[in-house]
C-alpha cells in the first residue's frame, strides 16, 4: 500500500527493458509502480519474421513474466507448455531450431493477423498484455523496425540466427542495429519521458549492447533521457565480472572491453544519474565518477526483484533530491 | 499380392474426391493401387485463409487419413491432438471458431510458409504427403483459388463460415464455385485423365454440390472425364435418403432435390458410365438408365474401404470389357 500511495504522489516511471534479466527487475518495479503509471520501453531489436510469423521475443519475455505465466526456470516462453506443434513440424521437414511452443505460438499468430491487418506493434501489444491481465504499460522501443545484427567471424548474422541458432558460438567483431536511423521513437514513450510528471527512469539489468543499445540508436532517445525531468538510473548487468544469463561477458571480451561496472557505466555514458552496483563489485565503485549504490542485484525471488525495484526507486527519490540530477541536466 | 500386380497391369487410377467419406474410399484405393498410380484430385474449394494461415481441409483429411494418423472419430484432423495454442489463442480474444490442434497446426503454418515462399500448392502437398508416408500422388484439383460460396438465407457466405462457423444451419439457397472459370485444372491430374493407360476414374462419395462440384467446375474438367480412356464410376454419397456424414441431405432438401440416388445420378450426368449404389437403396437401381452395382457404402473398418475399392475397380474392369465404356465415348 505505501509504495502504492507513493507511486501516485510521485508521477510515473519509465523502465528500459530487453528480456530475461529486465523483465525480472519490471516485474519488481510493477510491484512498487501501480498500472499504467509504469511504462515499460521493450527492445524489438530482437524481433523477427520466422515461420511466417512476427516473433517478438522480448515483448513476449516482459508480459508472460507481468502475467505470471512465463515459464521461471527458463525466463522466457511460457509455463506448462507443449511442444506438439513443433514436434509435427520437424515431422514435415520444417525449421525447428527457433522453439515456438503451442500456447506461446497463439501469441505469435494473433500478433501476426493483427499486424497484417494494419494494427502498429503498439497496439496489439496493448491488446495482448490486457488480455492476459498485465496493468503496466508495456510498449515497443518503436513501432518501426529495428533489427539487431551481429558481425561475426562467419558474417553478417540476424541476431536470433547468431543467439539461437548458432547459441552465441561465433565471434562478434560488432552489433549494428539495421533500420534505428529510420525508425521513431514510440510516441507514448516519447511523451512519458518528456512529461513533468515522471518519477524515474530505470535502465534495466540487461545486455547493453544487445537490448538497450537498440533503443538507445534510435534518434531522440538520448535526448529524451538527458532531458528528462527525474533521475535516470542503470541497473549493472554484469555481477563479479559475469553475466547473470546470455552471452554479455563472452561479447565484451570478443569486443575488446574490460568485463568491469565501469564498462557498462561507461557505456551509459552522459545518459545516466545514478548506477547500481551489485555487491560482488563493491570494491569498484571507487573507480566511478557518479552517484553509486550497491544492492543485490541478482534476483532469485519476487521479493529479491520488489527489493531491487524499491532501491531504484529511492536512489532516484534521493537523486532529485540533492540535486545531483540538476546539476546534471543544467 | 495379387491386387498390386494387377494394379501394375492395369496403369492408374484417378479419384476425385472432398474430405472425410471421399478420404475412406481413397485410403481403400491405396490398397489396391499402387503407389502413384493411384492419382487423387483433391477439391479445395473449402481452402480459406485463416489467422493468416492457408488452410487446406480436404487435402489434409485426405493425408492424415492415408497417412494413418488422422482422429478416426471425428474423420478429420490429427489423432492424439492437443488444444493448447487454441486455448491459448481464445485468452488472447482470437478467433476460436475454426478448431486448430497443435500438431495440425504445423501442417498449416508450413504450407502457408511454402506458398508465401513462391511454392504452387501442389509442390507444397507433394512434400507434406511424402513427409507423411503417404505413397498415393495426392494433389489439389488446381494451384489456383477456387472458392466454394453459399448462398443462403443470411446472406452469402464463405464455405468455413458456412460450414463450421454457422455449423450448416443457415437454409442454401444456391451453392457457386468463385475463381473456377479462372482456375487451371492441376496439370497432373489432366495428364493422368488423358492417358491411355488410365484403369479407372472413381468419384468418391464426396458431396456432389460442395466437394465434387467445385472440381466439375474447372474448364477442361467434364471434358477430360467425358475423354477418358477408362470407365468413370461414381460411388453413392446418399444411403437411404440419407447422407453418411455432413449437409448433403439438408442441403438437397433445400434446394429441391429429390434425395434419391437417382438425383446424385443426374448431377454426373453425361460424365460417368457406371454408379454403385449402397444396398439401402437397391430398389432405386431399375430407375436408372446407366450400369449399376450394388455395394455396402458405408465404410466402417478399413476392410470396408478396401472392399468397396476393389469393387470400384471390378466394375471398371466389367464395364471396360463389355464395351459400355466405349459405346458412351463413342
Amino acid at each position: 500500500m505505501n509504495d502504492t500511495r507513493r507511486g501516485e504522489a510521485r508521477g510515473h516511471v519509465v523502465a528500459l527493458c530487453g528480456g530475461i534479466g529486465g523483465a525480472k527487475l519490471a516485474l519488481g518495479l510493477s510491484h512498487a509502480v501501480p498500472g499504467e503509471q509504469l511504462v515499460i520501453a521493450v527492445n524489438t531489436g530482437d524481433d523477427f519474421e520466422h515461420l511466417g510469423l512476427h516473433i517478438s521475443p522480448d515483448i513476449d519475455t516482459v508480459v508472460y513474466t507481468l502475467a505470471g505465466i512465463v515459464n521461471t526456470e527458463s525466463g522466457w516462453g511460457r509455463a506448462e507448455e507443449s511442444w506438439c506443434f513443433m514436434e509435427a513440424l520437424a515431422m514435415l521437414g520444417g525449421e525447428a531450431w527457433f522453439r515456438l511452443g503451442d500456447k506461446d505460438l497463439a501469441t505469435h499468430v494473433e500478433r501476426t493477423r493483427r499486424l497484417r491487418a494494419g494494427e502498429s506493434l503498439s497496439t496489439v501489444t496493448a491488446g495482448i498484455r490486457k488480455r492476459l491481465g498485465v496493468k503496466a504499460c508495456v510498449l515497443p522501443m518503436s513501432d518501426d523496425p529495428v533489427r539487431t545484427t551481429v558481425e561475426t567471424g562467419e558474417g553478417v548474422l540476424p541476431f536470433q540466427h547468431y543467439f539461437v541458432r548458432r547459441r552465441c558460438e561465433p565471434e562478434v567483431r560488432a552489433v549494428f542495429y539495421a533500420g534505428a536511423d529510420a525508425a521513431r521513437l514510440q510516441p507514448d514513450i516519447a511523451h512519458a519521458l518528456a512529461s513533468p510528471h515522471l518519477w524515474a527512469v530505470i535502465l534495466c539489468p540487461s545486455n547493453p549492447y544487445l537490448s538497450l543499445g537498440p533503443m538507445l540508436a534510435i534518434p531522440g532517445m538520448r535526448e529524451a533521457l538527458t532531458r528528462s525531468a527525474a533521475p535516470v538510473i542503470a541497473v549493472t548487468p554484469l555481477v563479479g565480472g559475469q553475466a547473470v544469463k546470455g552471452p554479455m561477458a563472452k561479447i565484451m571480451n570478443e569486443l575488446g572491453i574490460d568485463r568491469t561496472p565501469a564498462s557498462i557505466a561507461g557505456f551509459y555514458d552522459g545518459l545516466i544519474d545514478g548506477f547500481i552496483l551489485d555487491r560482488a563489485d563493491a570494491a569498484s565503485a571507487s573507480d566511478m565518477d557518479l552517484p553509486i549504490v550497491i544492492e543485490q542485484t541478482v534476483m532469485v525471488t519476487l521479493e529479491d526483484r520488489i527489493a531491487l525495484a524499491n532501491a531504484c526507486l529511492s536512489f532516484a527519490d534521493r537523486l532529485a533530491g540533492d540535486g545531483s540530477r540538476k546539476e546534471r541536466v543544467a
